[in-house]
């Protein structure tokens, strides 16, 4: 479990945007790198395009800033070792290594696991990646999106696409920092306040309804009550104790 | 493996944008939605919001059309079973169930697969959820960003934490023949009835204590409780409060 990248794994994927013009969707692109640790940009466009200022990438700038331009796809992936691209579902089944996301991303990891260079091409959002750009690509990759609804916004493809990489890959990854449960002592604890309580409030001298306490002790012992939990319900009991007790002597 | 969710399963998540004023993000939301296959938007915001023209919805008319708008939290989780926070790192170690997203998932897609229905809570990009929104939340989802840029975009947060929903899991978490858990709006009936005692208990004839009533929403909303739990716990709380009640009449 938790199959983290490393500092020199995520330093060695590249996030390759082809042909985007739009510098929100490269911004976004870029802050999402950004949100999940990666930070080697590239853009593949002919001419020049004014990426770095694209506005909607909050506290993106160090990536945007390092990105760099190349002419073509080719140059982009030359020292990469293995090329991915994200594909519509127009290109699913045009053979080849086509694999969902959460299959291609075992791949992905493994060549960053080796010391491979890996590269990431994300086509423009109105026609994607060309089959000239595809066949730089040793997979394709594809993500679950609804056939009636296809095609992805490229910041949100990105986000999904760099999510999956960092993802904790297998099973149960134990919550982190949870607080401390309270012991069958601690709840206890509270337990006789609240019997103290519905003694305080029976319906006359004689009755006392074991059955209600009963009932109070299995309920608090089948939560997940925090220590914290505990304390507050304590005094929230506690408040309501004082004025029963209150009223009986005045 | 390949545990899809249900269209029935689609149909019971609630995306709840709370406080979000930014017509690109809503659609952006939007967007993601209709991509995985959900339809059910909820915006809650205390006044009319022009969310239906959102521009960078493409495709994803349908799920605009059809958001319900509420003015408050309480409203637009009435009817959930589970209510889940999506939560900035502020909020990780405040107690309570924080989950990563991965193991989050799980529980999202259990209590779908046992008839519940699921509210996703995401707070404005600027201030996020308020502890007063997070009080209504069972579970806080984390999505594991980095330290340095933990702050997502809405609509690619929205993106990735819905992703992981449809994604094919290998963890197989068995449906539960467990008892149906409360609602949200249940909830608030049983903590409406604490309110009443805790007015009742006050110290004085002007002291009231809101900060009690908060932390027992709190409390109440941050436990697995079933229908049959609350209806219990009711029982108890109306002993005392007959009791309170008895007293100040007689």
């Amino acid at each position: 479990m938790a199959e983290m990248l490393t500092p020199a794994e995520l330093d060695r994927l590249y996030v390759i945007l082809v042909g985007s013009r739009n510098p929100l969707n490269i911004g976004a692109a870029a802050r999402a790198m950004s949100n999940f640790g990666f930070s080697r940009l590239r853009v593949v466009h002919p001419y020049d395009v004014a990426f770095r200022e694209a506005r909607s990438a909050v506290d993106a700038e160090p990536v945007l800033l390092a990105a760099e331009q190349f002419g073509g796809v080719a140059e982009a992936v030359a020292d990469c070792t293995l090329v991915a691209g994200t594909a519509g579902r127009a290109h699913w089944n045009s053979g080849g290594g086509s694999l969902r996301l959460e299959d291609a991303a075992a791949v992905v990891r493994e060549e960053l696991a080796r010391g491979g260079k890996v590269a990431i091409l994300f086509g423009s959002e109105k026609v994607g990646l060309s089959n000239h750009d595809l066949a730089y690509c040793q997979l394709l990759l594809r993500i679950p999106t609804r056939e009636e609804h296809p095609s992805m916004n490229l910041g949100q493809a990105a986000a999904v696409v760099l999510y999956e990489f960092v993802r904790e890959s297998t099973g149960s990854a134990p919550p982190s920092a949870a607080p401390p449960m309270a012991t069958s002592g601690d709840r206890e604890r509270l337990i006789a306040l609240i019997a103290e309580t519905l003694g305080r409030a029976r319906r006359d001298a004689q009755s006392y309804d074991t059955a209600m306490e009963e009932k109070a002790r299995r309920l608090i012992h089948h939560l997940p009550l925090t220590r914290s939990d505990i304390h507050a319900w304590m005094g929230i009991v506690r408040r309501v104790l004082w004025k029963l007790n209150q009223r009986s002597s005045g």
